[in-house]
């Protein structure tokens, strides 16, 4: 039998334990697809007090730092997620000449360069396909199939807990509150569901994807977030009036002057649209490429088999390089593109907002619009009902605006000039439109 | 400046063209993506006497076994189609040092094993990404991404040309005969669309994603193939009426004992299926496994660009694996599963036939696939008009019947004994079911 790969754990939650099954139980299977076996020597965990049914508990300790420090390891798993100590616990584990397999998504949003160096310097694989959208194969095919081709956007559903939430208060009227409640006691959302429904989870995939899209430097804080916490019922009965749904959506594109848009939001998605009937537990991933045209990608986003999929591709991939003594594919980012900023995105928009109904207030919408050069695709109005019979005030109507593609900036130009008019009742609602 | 990779490209048709304009315009990007230039060195055509607009008639030759027996090329490029002499062509480049790159379904169908020992012998690559569904990332996914998961189903719409002509049946009523005479007036069929109607080009398909799935050797003739000419006007109507439309699907499973299902024919598709909204030119890929669940790939099926696209992918993945002095992943085709006969296929079938209209026939249809073990899903009966208002016979009517999961080799004695049967009144219809 030929020597094993020694291979080494960090986490053993739902998909760390996944992992470990996978690598305890397919032995022979994962042998002849690597051509040498893989040893499982160490499992880092932080507490010992845990049932784990199939994992020998010699195994375990809950001294990571000492397991990384080994300079006997082929390769590093890490699935515990956040910042530190993943980032100095990978690092040693490269500098101590192993290949590292990570789903680590908010790490590898902000440290990929800071990683990739490392690991090439130290001629190691650095492999991350679970970091984005589950079980999807979406970074082995941005960064090899389509490398010999040019891509000029990506966008997609990547976050399964948002997903769920917009279902719901689409299906039910639900308000958000409601819907997440839901959602939390379902177990599909965590206690504290901010890096989820502020959009914070889905900025760090679209890092990833532009970084790996357009080949260079992407960080986290570069995107423009805006969550999902204030869709309201009011925006979800728009929508349907539209023919859409609501999803959030991780977009990235190139502009014609060579910058970068990246940037997460609730968008209303038509419902022709393939993203628009993308439901539940499922993620899906729409990139658009000088030759290959449109591709789709979908798949389940999360959970411990899904995720640990992807992981063990990459754990095989990585081995296979191992075998051979090589080390796989890095994504080069050797561009500088820089991140335009958010004023100077273009897309469709929908604006709803209340005014006063007397003669002249439609034209007088109108000409603001004009004025900053947004063109109109279709008015709506709306006649509201007074909260209270007894309003003695004018009678009010409800707008709802669909522009043609619009500068960001001078929409927003738009939205102050109108929140300021005499005439309205209300705040202006901005919401994005894709799929028209 | 880095000392260039030499690559010889063979075929300069509607691909060839469109690669050899990337490799030559695109020269600073694919440099910068794998770390050493690419250098055009020669490409092998039929006939020297076409226009090739942007392209220098120096690199042009008909000599293409010279061009390939030279030692120094690091890629060859095979887009020339059919199994010689692309095959000879491609064992000699191998011989000779080069990595290879092809697109050549007919080929890797029946030789993707030799290919692959030759090119593993010589420590070289072999890469095929667009022989399967042209710009879809598929082969890839399967080789490398899913590699530490176990493959149960794959399944998809892999032919361009048969997607058309039962789109334009669905959509106008068309027979198959004036369907076809339409894609071929539009370029979307060939002169002799045999390979494509009788389902040739979608078995070569089954046959790669089978080998790649199950890591196997599977050749196109083991394929059960049944093409698309027996579709009918009538089978359309029925899909119809059962909130259908019809495919034509490349499938491959395994089965609960180890072996390999492979088979393509045309299908009725639920309309909710995803499959059932892939229309014209796309094609999709449903791959189902173990730990990742259902995934989903779609994108454009042929074409020069898209083609081109996986091409070039393949060309800077082997090229950069050049540069570092290695090759990459190839399938082990380490299990020797064997590929199981159809009849012990199972599927849902929707089965059509005309009887006569008198009392008992209906159960003793019932009581025919009673017997065979088929049990029933939905039973429609139709009442025939007669086709010439003074035909004497006894009323006809017409049955159609889906049943549950059923083994093929039960549904055929079902249509065996039906055959026969003195009530009946035409031949019977079978149609396979998918996405109930």
């Amino acid at each position: 039998m030929s020597k094993p790969l020694k291979v080494a754990l960090l986490g053993a939650g739902v998909v760390g334990s996944q992992v470990a099954r996978v690598i305890l139980d397919e032995g022979p299977t994962l042998e002849a697809r690597i051509g040498r076996p893989l040893e499982l020597v160490g499992i880092g965990v932080r507490r010992m007090d845990v049932e784990r049914p199939g994992i020998d508990p010699a195994l375990l300790t809950t001294d990571l730092e000492a397991l990384v420090a080994r300079t006997d390891l082929d390769i590093v798993i890490e699935l515990i997620g956040g910042i530190e100590p993943a980032r100095s616990l990978l690092l040693t584990a490269i500098a101590n000449g192993a290949s590292v397999v990570s789903a680590n998504k908010a790490l590898l949003a902000d440290d990929l360069a800071e990683l990739s160096s490392a690991a090439e310097a130290n001629g190691v694989d650095l492999y991350y396909e679970a970091a984005v959208a589950g079980a999807i194969p979406i970074v082995r095919p941005l960064r090899e199939s389509l490398v010999g081709d040019d891509i000029t956007a990506v966008m997609g559903i990547v976050n399964g807990t948002t997903n769920f939430i917009l279902d719901k208060m689409f299906s039910d009227g639900s308000t958000f509150e409601d819907a997440l409640a839901e959602a939390q006691q379902l177990g599909f959302a965590e206690a504290d569901p901010t890096a989820d429904v502020e959009g914070h989870d889905a900025a760090a995939k679209a890092a990833i994807l532009a970084a790996l899209a357009f080949h260079t430097e992407v960080r986290s804080d570069e995107v423009f977030c805006e969550g999902i916490t204030g869709v309201t019922p009011s925006d979800i009965a728009a929508a349907r009036q539209m023919g859409c749904t609501i999803k959030l959506l991780a977009v990235t594109k190139l502009t014609d002057d060579d910058r970068i848009i990246v940037k997460v939001h609730p968008a209303m998605v038509a419902n022709r649209h393939p993203l628009a009937s993308v439901s539940g537990a499922y993620n899906a991933i729409f990139v658009n490429s000088r030759d290959a045209g449109d591709l789709m990608f979908l798949g389940q986003g999360a959970g411990g088999s899904p995720t640990a999929s992807a992981v063990m591709g990459d754990v095989v991939t990585v081995a296979r390089n191992r075998r051979r003594g090589t080390a796989g594919h890095r994504s080069a980012g050797y561009t500088s593109r820089a991140v335009a900023p958010i004023g100077e995105s273009e897309a469709q928009f929908y604006v709803s907002f209340d005014v006063v109904d007397r003669p002249g207030v439609l034209a007088r919408c109108a000409a603001i619009f004009g004025h900053h050069g947004v063109s109109l695709r279709v008015v709506q109005q709306n006649n509201l009902e007074p909260e209270d019979p007894a309003d003695e005030g004018a009678p009010g109507a409800r707008l709802g605006v669909m522009t043609h593609v619009t500068r960001e900036q001078d929409l927003a130009d738009v939205a102050e000039e109108l929140r300021v008019a005499e005439f309205m009742r209300s705040d202006v609602r901005i919401m994005r439109v894709e799929g028209f």
